[in-house]
């Protein structure tokens, strides 16, 4: 029986989401929960975006494969009385047929928020909100975020591993100042190269300062290089927002249509 | 000359507002960075209103009077650059002629934030919003809520202190079910006695439980004395929102009528 978890995390006192011996990772602490409550002597979790450390998360999504059949719905009372406070389960329930936590996604959707005047700073959000010294302009950001969205070889925004593709489909990529004077980051893609969102929100900071013109982010991006020009911004301003799923009846093909790519290289 | 300053502050690890020795609180970081920065031995701030410990703000207002005259603007920068990331300041302008923090605010705008079901409890607002493990009747609870708005002896809510008057204008108590689920209560009121909110929540959660009936509210109100039924709830859901003051003109008036009052004892 596979179960499907959606919840929540606070990043800052983690090192990433997955597992290594001696760190203390979501991962981990997700495991070591599910093995307590199951009575089991380990159990592994498949989660749908691999949060590097310091990054949160409010709709991460995975799955687990438990070998006696359990009731899902009191696991979330379950596990949030074993976890720690720094993450949440929100949801539990019986994964569908053919159901994969990452190969099964659609897409995956995450912020990134900044407040770039001192009156918009706020210590209470302080744990996932840059705070960034200088004004920024949202239309130049804008401008040059659509430069970057669409089928690219995203190489001057990821860190390289060998053989590993880095051809992505970016599907979104928008900023918005909301009422209270935040600036937010909507990027949306099919999957994301590792560091490829911070970098991309990196290239984008010095657009909307006026260090850099627009036209900078499509050079960076033709470039298919990493630049040092470009940073990679604070982990913490970054959240796992939504993951999405095709329905019901087409996750067996998609997970299927996924592996096979990634098989291929690509 | 004096100043007036607007801050946040994250109230989770301090011992409240009000300056104690051997405590952190909110009012001995700001004057010992204003000590430090204006290069003098003390410095006494005066606060709108005077948060107990654990509660937050994001619009508390406090005047400071500076013996040699100094530009303002600066003061945000160079404040925040001393102070600790759990404190920040917003603005900081000369004050109008007649401008008292204290005694010239015309009301004080309260928010408590709770999140009364699984899926809406979000790690990255722990610190500020209550998690409450039973789901809530919002419709329940506002229609406690106009029992309780006028000017009232609110002694039933207060902490008693020997000869303090505990009569107060409650200009506003509404709740909003937020797009987000999270439920939040508008506490507004010419001033606010000690545990006031946290009772006033108290009593509501019960109602909006349904562990007591709407007209329970009113019952307590008349009562004018403290029922061990009401709890006073968690200080870290509560934060101060905002606080108003009359236009320019009529500051100095305001302030006058205010501190009148206090001496009648009302």
């Amino acid at each position: 029986m596979r179960i499907r978890l959606d919840l929540a995390y606070d990043g800052t006192g983690f090192h990433g989401w997955a597992g290594q011996p001696s760190l203390r990772t979501v991962q981990g602490e997700l495991q070591a929960a599910l093995a307590t409550l199951l009575r089991v002597e380990s159990v592994s979790v498949v989660c749908a975006g691999r949060t590097d450390a310091g990054v949160h998360a409010r709709g991460q999504v995975v799955h687990v494969d438990v070998a006696e059949p359990v009731d899902p719905e009191p696991l979330v009372r379950r596990l949030n009385g074993i976890l720690p406070a720094d993450v949440r389960i929100r949801r539990a329930v019986e994964a569908p047929s053919g159901f994969d936590a990452r190969f099964g996604a659609l897409w995956r959707r995450y912020a990134y928020r900044i407040a770039d005047r001192p009156e918009v700073v706020d210590p209470l959000t302080r744990s996932h909100v840059l705070a960034w010294p200088r004004p920024l302009q949202v239309d130049a950001m804008n401008a040059a975020s659509a430069l970057l969205v669409g089928r690219h070889d995203f190489a001057s925004f990821c860190k390289q591993r060998e053989g590993a593709t880095t051809i992505r489909t970016l599907e979104e990529l928008t900023w918005t100042r909301e009422s209270t004077g935040l600036l937010v980051g909507t990027v949306r893609a099919d999957a994301f190269c590792h560091s490829m969102v911070r970098s991309l929100v990196g290239c984008l900071i010095a657009i909307g300062e006026g260090r850099k013109p627009v036209e900078w982010a499509g050079e960076i991006l033709r470039a298919e290089t990493r630049d040092p020009a470009v940073a990679v911004v604070h982990a913490h301003g970054l959240t796992l927002e939504e993951v999405a799923y095709p329905a019901d009846s087409e996750l067996a093909a998609r997970a299927e249509q996924t592996r096979a790519k990634r098989v291929a290289g690509d």
